[in-house]
């Protein structure tokens, strides 16, 4: 059998039924009796068979059955690249321990610094695979993936070479986000500013200057850094031309989310201390919320994001597993979903666009990817469901058929 | 290579870390350096490998690598067997349906009811396979199935059937439950005790003198059955010799409980709402508490079980999944057991032994597996993890190496 030499496969999918997540259409942009027509990695037709430009009805036909085709989807907020786990921590504090006990048995995010710094490149990048893996088997084509267990300029370089190589050994798309500004090294001695000056003033521009971040990220809160410091690392990116978005209003209402869009950010994430001011900013600047399930059942959060605010000033909404090993050791998609839903109350078809037309947008590549229409690259899952609700409502079930990223 | 006829191989699994779950250790009865044997399908040995019989030294040897062996997982509580799903009973409840909407459009537990009735044998053995394989996937080695969807002696019987059939068509041990007494059918006419006379007087009978069940439990709640009603159903199975359990006390104390612990019954299930009359009835009657945090988190339940009370007493407690299409469609032990420590605050141990210790105590068991344990079925798991508390701490991700069920 012939074979392009990049093995893309020039193919239409029919028979299928797709959840396109055109905006043109109403909900999930539904076509009953669809094919999805694939030429050179890109989609060549998304819509009913009926309509099938003729110039496509040559290619090789696969029968889908009557499954149900999405976009693949996309995890737009991870920090997939680290190195051991927090298991012990876990236990421990199952197990009755304080906080103080927890970070004298060497707990906490400084674990995570010291085990990614010990790291070797080529072990940080077995360690991580394993975490992609398991996303991908859920049809996933698309993951962002965050440094900012490096914190000095040598160890994010690191973090973010493993992630950009992510995407050479496994056929997904990986966007890479510099997070220095995530938590004080141990050597900066409690000294935040000293840090953020360093961050934005020395390692954000060697990174940017290397072409390893596609964007930038920071962690505004009392635990963290400030608006004040976040907005000096985000000068910084955008000296650069590099998006920004941010962990904001998390566990407290900084107006992290105001001050994001205020720069135009891609995303602002977590948001469930954020206000209604925060809110019309993000509405104006076209910011996306990109809501967080797994940390807040994790870490057994009660204040929920402000979901109705969102929906009544049309802020987009994506959802993403957060997975890391402090507060979301989680690497499924469909469970985010699920939590989406039971947590948050999201309806099925927010849930769906949240992990595919929405992430897209909070990556900034909607253009690209997210939904199936002509012209974006060819990823696509294919589910043996019944109806997309099924991909929401089940908990620990993969339905996944097949996965195709780029046309493969 | 030769290779006895029932396809069990005799071997020793060396070079591995134990959590036994034995109760002569404390803890997970852990041992460092271990191995265990395996004969005709039976542990010949579990402990340290420096102390292996010599009678053993000779069986083919498999280097584990470190990895950690536990026994064979065992989910305890499933509603496995049912047709159709309830995925768009769910999506309308998120999009805001009143509960009269949802029976309107056909949702309820009677559209399960009339989904199994309309399926043949062969179906829901085929629609049942899937959620079977996600658990056995997971290294689960024996599952307990519930009939209840069928709520007439011939869909009872079949349910039943098909959960025996499970067990032939897959390397799983299954363990059936008459559960005739979950709800009323449609065509009671809202007459509980009518029904309730017919479990007890004429299913009861017939799928004990078919030996389809290996227990008998109900339902007892407001929405269901009465403790009375209850007390018949138990009196029934006890004239024949079948052990009992019973959902008690979820939604609201009607000292279940305490009521299945007099009839001696294997394990109550749910207990939210069991208070300590009914906790220390269950002490005095070895009766095993199963925790079902799937159905807690999915209906977003808020009234905590009561784990003190039962660790206080010495009351034992294993969980599950509740797998079903209504309140708890989970097919993962894994997340069950991180659901059982992040929302009832079990410890790793407690989770582990949860799902095999304790789960083989509420089946009735323990004797035949449960722990890695001379004269036991080979029941193994064996995990790609560093410590246990793994098992509990991930969301989403299956570190699962290997998978033996009897030896195989
Ligand atoms: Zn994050
Ligand atoms: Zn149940």
């Amino acid at each position: 059998m012939a074979e392009s030499t990049d093995r893309r496969k020039d193919r239409l999918w029919r028979n299928a039924r797709l959840a396109t997540l055109s905006e043109n259409l109403p909900g999930l942009g539904v076509v009953e009796k669809g094919a999805v027509a694939v030429r050179d990695g890109r989609i060549a037709y998304a819509g009913p068979e009926a309509d099938l430009p003729s110039s496509l009805a040559s290619l090789e036909r696969i029968d889908c059955e009557g499954r149900w085709i999405t976009p693949g989807l996309i995890d737009c907020h991870t920090h997939l690249v680290y190195a051991g786990n927090r298991a012990h921590e876990f236990e421990m504090r199952l197990a009755g321990a304080t906080y103080e006990e927890v970070a004298k048995a060497g707990g906490g995010i400084v674990s995570s610094v010291k085990a990614l710094r010990a790291a070797s490149e080529e072990d940080l990048l077995h360690e991580t695979l394993p975490r992609l893996d398991a996303l991908i088997a859920e049809g996933v084509t698309t993951v962002e993936v965050k440094s900012g267990y490096g914190l000095d300029l040598e160890n994010e370089r690191k973090a973010l070479r493993v992630a950009r190589q992510l995407g050479q050994v496994r056929p997904v798309s990986i966007r890479t986000t510099f997070l220095g500004a995530h938590a004080l090294p141990p050597e900066a001695n409690g000294d935040k500013q000293a840090y953020i000056d360093r961050v934005a003033g020395a390692m954000l521009p060697v990174i940017a200057a290397d072409g390893l971040a596609d964007a930038v990220d920071g962690f505004c809160e009392g635990i963290a850094f400030s608006p004040e410091q976040i907005a000096e690392v985000f000068r910084a990116a955008k000296a650069r031309d590099l998006p920004v978005k941010l962990h904001a209003d998390q566990l407290s209402n900084l107006h992290g989310a105001k001050l994001a869009a205020e720069f135009g950010a891609l995303s602002v994430d977590h948001m469930e201390y954020t206000d209604e001011a925060g809110v019309t900013t993000m509405a104006k600047a076209g910011t996306v919320a990109v809501l967080l399930p797994g940390a807040f059942y994790f870490i057994r959060e009660r204040q929920l994001p402000p979901v109705d605010l969102l929906r009544r000033h049309g802020v987009k909404i994506a959802i993403a597993t957060d997975c890391n090993p402090g507060t979301s050791p989680l690497t499924s998609l469909l469970l985010t979903m699920n939590m989406s839903a039971t947590l948050f109350r999201l309806t099925v078809d927010e849930c769906i666009a949240g992990v595919t037309r929405e992430a897209a947008r909070a990556l900034g590549i909607l253009a690209e990817t997210g939904t199936l229409e002509a012209g974006k690259w060819a990823d696509l899952a294919i589910w043996d469901i019944e109806r997309p609700a099924e991909l929401v409502y089940r908990m620990g079930f993969n339905p996944l058929h097949r996965r195709i990223w780029r046309g493969k």
